[in-house]
């Protein structure tokens, strides 16, 4: 039974999970940590949090689930730190964007006999701003939540089978959340279609247009809902997405050289029947 | 005094003008005609309309005002149709995307003494959705309405100081718009970067997708708000993109070849710090 709850790093994504986990009746208690006072202060305002934790390595020890809520690289650094200090009571889990790699160190420092168990998870969901007080107990809800875990080699224990494991999945799902198990490279390659790509390009349309027009603020107002929705992700924050360019570079980078090749070829017809073509093709995405 | 509208092209656009004149307060006669039969029955049953008009030019002579809401070349068509039948008497004005070729028809067949006048409009507002079913009273409130008349040699009469063109200016604020007077050409290089780029963006975006992901339809649903919104425009209709890439070629390929190169850059600094210099200028567009 999963009765205190420890979040690590409660920033939009962290604070956020806490508002959600209260509203789908968890009743025990969620103690946050960051390293930004300031984040620590919005949640417990908030009550995303009930207290903040002095010292982040007692309150892992005396929690039983461990949520990670950082950035990629630093999720990393608290899995080295957090696994010689925790024991087979615990479970971790974390809400990283990319998963190849925190789950080859979950395998290698966690999910042993004898060790803490760790979960790598990833809920599609997100705002472009961060920050605790825009924390939302309602982000996750009709979101996709994916679990990488139960990959390595034997003698690993599944966290999924774990109590802990199996009770924060039905946690999550309580929180209006569809849970999706796919194998933690599979996941690296598909967000980087359906997530990094949409990003970066909105970080370098967004640039553009700051670039070309950003001296003339009236202008802005002229492109109406259209530019609002497709300038809304160049607002996200570096400090998440560096971590993502750096963890999964080679297929972002993949998805990012084919989209010049896509909008070449369009350029190039602008005014040829292939314009129709492309258009037909974009069209059936959303009735697929 | 504007007593009987005819919309001539009673898709989403025009039957969207009809909906909103109407909450406005206009209270004349508003008849429409489409060359698909279905728009007009649509629109009527909406009553975005009041008649279908059997003869569109007979409609026209019987009205003040005339708006033409067709794609672009439709509307250059009707420009020439019309001309030869129409007086000082009548007020022509479209809804056009591109406004260079429109303008320079509108100085060279209307706005001389004894002609009708032609008030060449674009108001910044749409939907990915096409068709008079889809009509929306709302859809031009808060939107910007760009006018481009008013540039020809002496001795052409600005069709703002008409007394139509006076009273349609009333109506389209009273629709909730900003009206902006911009220069024919000038409109048509903006528009490339704020409204054209972001829709050929969004087709290219769109199309890669399907081609990578199509087959797989429950992956879309992975990549939750941030992908709905970037592909949204990917469902918008060829015939109204067709004529804008045809109308607007010069500066919608300088728009799409900027971008490849702000991408190109993007994805080789993907580990440089050029990528947090990216994310910065990005982060100012919408504070500025």
């Amino acid at each position: 039974m999963i009765e205190r709850v420890f979040i690590l790093g409660t920033g939009l994504l962290g604070a956020s999970a806490g508002l959600a986990l209260r509203a789908a009746g968890f009743n025990g208690s969620v103690i946050g940590w960051d390293k930004d006072q300031r984040q620590t202060q919005d949640a417990l305002r908030l009550k995303a949090i009930q207290s903040i934790a002095l010292d982040p390595f007692e309150a892992a020890q005396a929690s039983q689930l461990i949520l990670l809520a950082t950035p990629v690289f630093a999720i990393l650094d608290w899995m080295e730190q957090l696994a010689p200090v925790l024991n087979a009571s615990h479970l971790v889990t974390d809400l990283g964007s990319t998963k190849a790699q925190i789950t080859a160190a979950a395998n290698r420092l966690y999910n042993q006999p004898g060790q803490a168990a760790f979960l790598p998870g990833h809920p599609m969901a997100g705002k472009e701003v961060s920050g605790a007080a825009e924390a939302d107990g309602a982000l996750f809800r009709g979101a996709v939540w994916i679990f990488t875990g139960d990959t390595g080699p034997p003698p690993t224990i599944s966290p999924s089978e774990t109590d802990i494991g199996r009770e924060w999945r039905q946690w999550v799902q309580a929180m209006g959340c569809r849970t999706i198990d796919l194998d933690a490279g599979r996941h690296d390659e598909l967000v980087a279609w359906v997530s990094h790509l949409p990003q970066f390009l909105a970080t370098a349309l967004t640039a553009l247009l700051e670039t070309e027009v950003g001296d003339a603020p009236e202008l802005k107002a002229v492109g109406g809902r259209a530019l609002r929705e497709m300038t809304r992700l160049g607002s996200s924050p570096y400090s998440m997405w560096r971590d993502v360019a750096y963890t999964n570079t080679e297929a972002v980078s993949k998805a990012i050289q084919a989209l010049e090749q896509r909008l070449t070829h369009l350029r190039e017809n602008l005014r040829t029947p292939e314009l129709r073509e492309e258009f037909e093709i974009a069209n059936r995405f959303r009735k697929g």
